[in-house]
């Protein structure tokens, strides 16, 4: 839902057109009859909260859990984040150094999550692996006790799907 | 936030005057220098969640918890709820029987509730009495941690500050 | 399930009598065929929790939330709290003052309450009233969305019962 | 703390030896300064909530959350798990079919987690990648934020001491 360039886990605001897309995924949710989410999860990224905050007021939805995480953050492009003009390569770009002030571990946003774990680069495989065990024991449970989830993500919710095929299969 | 009339528990939509009054006060917060929020408190009525969330994206404060409980919900008005061209009497009005269709008991954002906590008319005594537990046991333990807090209620949020003029008399 | 004199809130060691008393609870409910409680709550007092401790060993149920709350904790008998030879009075007795190192204020177990809710003194609707909120929110909706429960407390569960009581009138 | 063969994920009762050893272990931590866990955590497996409980009450230490969690399980050992006489080998044995009665996706304990994450056999590589993420997200912000942490578990925590050592390597 954001921009041009490889944004990955920089916290840009969300676009104009990812604030109509918002709006309009709302819509229709609506139109097709989801009438209340159970339970919300959206990554740690401003862009995808602040998605799920508008398609939920279109939706007249408010008053359920809305639980963040990291593990459903975007991509992150390591050193090619930020850059315009290139296109997302198939492996993992060059790793941002733990030391390097745009590591996450360096963000007091990731305060609460070990540091070993948080990304300098990642290839889709490394998204496939970190999100899924927030999956398995936070999304899936939710889903399979009746409750209807709505997840907000990014790009890397290709992942999400790509592991649920997987499962399915 | 709302409108003319008692509206009460009434599951009404944030106005036009509340919905600038809540971009008011996010700019408001951010001029005076609160930054980042740790945990945000609202009632389960829409009108209180939008509000929070509209501020809150004025802040660009998005990834903290948001917290929903029917105690921090507006005054209920008994049957004078809903009644325009009337003013909120000083006692608690003619209570709705727990087999109205109107009581909360019969409301499925109170599912989560058992229904004998639930009242049917509320004098502001009775608000500051069931607003009490959800001080002193959830917002007051992360004030005392040290957390920035951020509370989003109603005309009934009088009855917090009573309390906590109370507390510091 | 403790001892002689007017305990109350003061943290005293389960006596043996009370160690055999929760054996044979937990021997008793495996009998009655309580194969697995989903949840279980007690009071912050160590003989509480020791007591469901010991019931849930014998029924070898150990992977479900223990929650604790102040709010199950036994009644509070003011300053006559550790006298022996004196027996539980209808009214609450004199209050501890708050700067009283007697005074649950002063007690870290409790750091996490606001100390506006905590007792000095207790007669037994008091306790009926501080019970009443976590009963509301937090053991009802467990009960109401059918898991099996198990609640470990004191004699202030007559104050629990005559609620229950008073509800399915 | 279990006993000859290949346990793994049998939820076999604590041994006597294993109950004199997390006896023992509560009174090492008390002679040691322990006096109080901020919180604890504990595989689902029985003998180590049962470790953990045996030990909290030698510390007299009552009223903290105790989390349990799979990731702590010990290491899974595939169709030689029930063993007895053979020692577990280097890489993982044979997987259960995650149709066999006895893979962990049949068994209500693990309701809760989806049932791709479960394993049907493991090396003990693939203990630490499963252990990693509740260590990041779990475990470890407890650390960070000062709190004093018990954490019950298996042979597998050798795995969480690995890991350990290759944060602080």
């Amino acid at each position: 839902m954001a921009s041009k360039g490889l944004v990955g886990w920089q916290d840009v605001d969300l676009s104009p057109e990812g604030q109509a897309e918002a709006v309009a995924c709302g819509k229709l949710l609506k139109e097709k009859g989801f009438a209340k989410f159970d339970v919300v999860f959206t990554s740690l990224l401003g862009r995808s909260v602040k998605s799920a905050w508008m398609a939920l007021m279109e939706l007249e939805n408010f008053a359920m859990p809305v639980i963040n995480s990291w593990r459903l953050n975007e991509r992150h492009f390591g050193d090619l984040q930020g850059k315009e003009g290139v296109s997302a390569p198939t492996t993992a770009p060059t790793a941002l150094s733990m030391t390097d002030s745009r590591h996450p571990a360096n963000d007091t946003h990731y305060r609460n999550v070990h540091k070993s774990s948080l990304p300098g680069s990642e290839s889709l495989a490394n998204v496939v692996e970190r999100m899924t065990p927030f999956w398995s024991d936070n999304i899936a449970p939710c889903v399979m006790s009746g409750k209807t989830v709505l997840v907000s993500g990014h790009a890397s919710l290709r992942a999400l799907v790509k592991l649920l095929e997987a499962i399915l299969a």
